[in-house]
């Protein structure tokens, strides 16, 4: 079969690097824990932030969106009477794919950093170009859904090998699908052996809470490896 | 709310235009239409494909398949018994998001172009970058699957504004869902008015004849119009 090799422009990625440990510095000294969450489109990202966030007891979260277009979830999420806010990427055209470094950097000043122990930067949409960019976090997550198929470690490998945890929603689905959980699970496996994993359901709730005590660990995880 | 602009790079994509008019042309000497299918990952745009073509009387048509990593489409579609090519965009690092021409170019002496009458180009699984670059297509599909939510055309409208055709997949799992099918219908709207639409289960087949009577119609409409 024919294959196409593309280059990496690895000098991108590092002056992406270099402004990643900037922003990584403005929030160690504020004293903020940062998660970068990614999914592919529609994978439940802001829902799960919507029940897991309403879960946190005694963790000061805030959230940064990024969108190519609009701001429907800064919107949602703002209803948690939590600090929100939105980065969109799109420009007149089809807009940026992806957060980075550069982009989160532009919004710090917007930021309340003195008031929140934990940040969540919401990432757009995609299993490709989020995993290559990283924005100044701790730690990062990734959200699969089961109605996305078995494959998807296999096909999107970095996006599944560059994350801490990887959350498995809308298991409340399941019956009606012909997906086979251990199979997935074996996939994942492939590409990011024992990586942490947790299956859950923004819509009913299930294993949200498991989620939210991840979350309200990371600023205590972050204070001990400084 | 704070909202950075990203700067489109203007001469990438006349690059890419030039590149695109080059393989248009050589498909167009061959008699061969081509349509560019598009959807985030996991909306089922293989499966629809397994099926639509298998019902696809008296057109020869092939596949050029886009992945980061693997062949594991291909492998599926060569099942079929049509011409199947794979292109990789992924190398080494987390891989390209999107075919553009020049990655198409580099599969036309794969193809036997020939012996088709259409070639469908299956792009990486993103609803961004996949809308930004043509790649010498006639026409362009979108898959969008009921899962993903209704807000998606909103959040993603190049995709949903670049397209001649909207599939809405895995209609089955509606009773299912909370997803509201009239307003993503009137999202879709919003972005683009009037774009031709069908509502399709290609886990049920339910649709999936409307799909290939439109597939089966294009190397026609691609004569007429030349």
């Amino acid at each position: 079969m024919h294959r196409t090799k593309v280059k990496v422009v690895a000098d991108a990625l590092d002056a992406n690097n270099t402004i990643a440990r900037a922003n990584r510095e403005d929030f160690d000294r504020h004293g903020v824990a940062v998660v970068n969450l990614m999914s592919a489109p529609g994978a439940g990202k802001t829902r799960l932030l919507e029940r897991a966030l309403a879960e946190l007891d005694g963790v000061r979260a805030g959230v940064l969106e990024g969108d190519v277009a609009g701001s429907f979830d800064a919107d949602r999420l703002s209803l948690l009477h939590i600090p929100v806010v939105q980065l969109n990427t799109g420009a007149g055209f089809g807009g940026e794919c992806h957060l980075d470094a550069n982009m989160v950097r532009s919004a710090i000043p917007s930021l309340p950093l003195a008031d929140l122990d934990l940040l969540v930067i919401e990432n757009v949409g995609n299993l490709v170009c989020p995993a290559e960019f990283r924005v100044g976090e701790n730690a990062r997550i990734m959200v699969c859904s089961v109605t996305e198929g078995e494959d998807k470690p296999l096909k999107y490998p970095l996006m599944f090998r560059a994350c801490e945890l990887v959350v498995i929603n809308k298991i409340d689905l399941l019956p009606h699908l012909d997906l086979d959980v251990e199979r997935l699970l074996a996939n994942l496996d492939a590409v990011h052996p024992g990586v942490q994993r947790m299956l859950v359901s923004a819509r009913t709730g299930d294993g949200v809470d498991e989620l939210a005590a991840w979350l309200a660990e990371v600023p205590g995880r972050v204070r001990a490896a400084a």
